[in-house]
């Protein structure tokens, strides 16, 4: 499914497709926040998601969406993280098979996450090269149908269920703030917005070490060459063409964070909100905390993307 | 109010009193802590009660009970903790002065909490008695309400809201687990469950280094000749008078507590449940996790006392 662009129809397919597997999860409020910030705030408790992270819903859909036939060769992908273990407990709740490529080095206590979900680990040499090659040897062998973190309709489609929850629960919002790496929340979040809330100004987070789609929306090409460089692990991807065309069509305004306003924020939210969150997640609402002017008395909204998170490496501690 | 054991339309009133001023908190699941708990938990999150702690209800109804007469006189307590900061908030709630005593030495953090909630902090020599004489000089001077932290009849009734909103959300309970100090909560507990759900059993989780409460129970006559030497920062205090005497009335079973197994289920709770909560808190699930025979397949009720934890601190990284 991955050459054609995502459409609104698909995230109300997907919807009703994750439905039956996924959390509809809180929207949860802070008046502490909401002061601090100036304006007003509904989270969208993604990191309370199934596996701790808003990844579950594209890796369901794309898992659900398959035919019985292609659903009995399992799927695969290259990831050693949210993803991975999205698609390893997508995978298991329609009892298919599960194949994760990942590189030697990967942290250990995310590597058992994905297999405690049940998938098989296949090891690759460090590096995107020899993850994609490896990938596509596991897909040659074993017919798995490929599910990639982003670059993939079906994976884009369900994480604009998201923003349908949130529009549901939240009421009307004026702005919505998403964090952006390989662009699938940021390209189903446009489209949802697109279709059910057009006035909602959609604002993309992004690590001042990988803002490569800031970059790219504002050469109009994209912007491949860069080493990422930032705390916001699930951030480090590179915008993919899907996302970088649906965001070009929809339009979005990037906001660029410094990794300690990341930190600073994540840590607001740890102890006034009692979340455990992850930077990838934090940077939203340090996007809105570094830029007032621009969020002062509207309804904002803001994607807690996950929670996955080393409790024994935090960040201030560093 | 102190005199007097609270009764359950107290707890009844106390709801109706605090509701337009505290959370009703969620209750939280989780399946896989469940699957390894091997029962059917309900978490009633009052790390998400204003100022991160049940302990605002009892406060926001000792505030809120007083006369107009005596309100303008303020309140005063002796606490360095969540009590201090609830009472702060709670007086806030009413637009009362809070006088609030604190032994030097006190954590930095929580008495800044307790000042940004407006109090007015009285330091003392550290030890129960300087604590006790300061405040009464603070109540001779200004004629303020003593509103102590569990030895009181309105702070046990308020306490006891949060088993009427756990119970109305999460449906029958075959058993209820609480954190036990000096008894406010467990009162309370107590109180509510002996009116609306007398099947459902009251454990009180209370760690090994201040386990009086349960030599209390067993000799019959409270215990206060002890040192605690517990990383719960919360349950260090001495079971009070109107707690011995409501739970000797009612019936409750304590489950003692290491301190290793409640930092094992607070790291538990962070990874799992993506919710920061204190030692206080964890040690409810650590209680259920230490004793699966008496918890095999029931339905039970966990309460999640509160979240206010030292972020630079945390007790995995001693």
């Amino acid at each position: 499914m991955s050459a054609a662009l995502a459409t609104f129809d698909e995230v109300l397919a997907a919807a009703a497709r994750i439905a039956p597997h996924a959390h509809t999860t809180p929207v949860l409020r802070s008046r502490a926040i909401d002061a601090m910030a100036g304006c007003n705030l509904a989270f969208k408790a993604e990191h309370l998601q199934r596996a701790g992270a808003f990844k579950f819903r594209g890796a369901c859909n794309a898992v659900w969406r398959l035919t019985d036939a292609e659903a009995a060769r399992g799927v695969a992908t290259h990831s050693s993280g949210n993803h991975g273990a999205a698609l390893a407990l997508a995978a298991a709740t329609r009892g298919i098979a599960c194949h994760v490529v990942v590189p030697r080095g990967a942290v250990a206590s995310k590597l058992a996450a994905i297999a405690g979900y049940g998938a098989v680990l296949h090891r690759c040499e460090p590096g995107i090269a020899a993850r994609e090659a490896a990938c596509a040897a596991v897909v040659e062998t074993t017919g798995a149908s490929l599910v990639h973190p982003y670059a993939d309709a079906a994976v884009i489609a369900g994480q604009g269920t998201a923003t349908l929850e949130l529009l549901a629960t939240a009421g009307p919002l004026d702005a919505l703030v998403v964090p952006v790496g390989g662009g699938g929340l940021a390209a189903g979040t446009a489209l949802a917005l697109a279709a059910i809330a057009p006035d909602c100004r959609l604002y993309l987070a992004e690590p001042a070490g990988a803002a490569e789609t800031r970059d790219s929306l504002a050469r109009g090409e994209r912007v491949t060459d860069f080493t990422p460089d930032t705390i916001c692990d699930g951030l480090r991807g590179t915008l993919g063409q899907p996302g970088f065309d649906t965001l070009r069509a929809h339009g979005a305004e990037v906001l660029v964070v410094d990794d300690a306003d990341t930190v600073a924020a994540m840590r607001l939210l740890w102890q006034r909100m009692k979340q455990v969150v992850e930077p990838s997640s934090a940077i939203t609402l340090a996007a809105v905390l570094g830029n007032p002017g621009r969020f002062a008395g509207l309804r904002v909204g803001v994607v807690l993307s996950g929670g996955n998170v080393d409790l024994d490496a935090l960040p201030w501690a560093a």
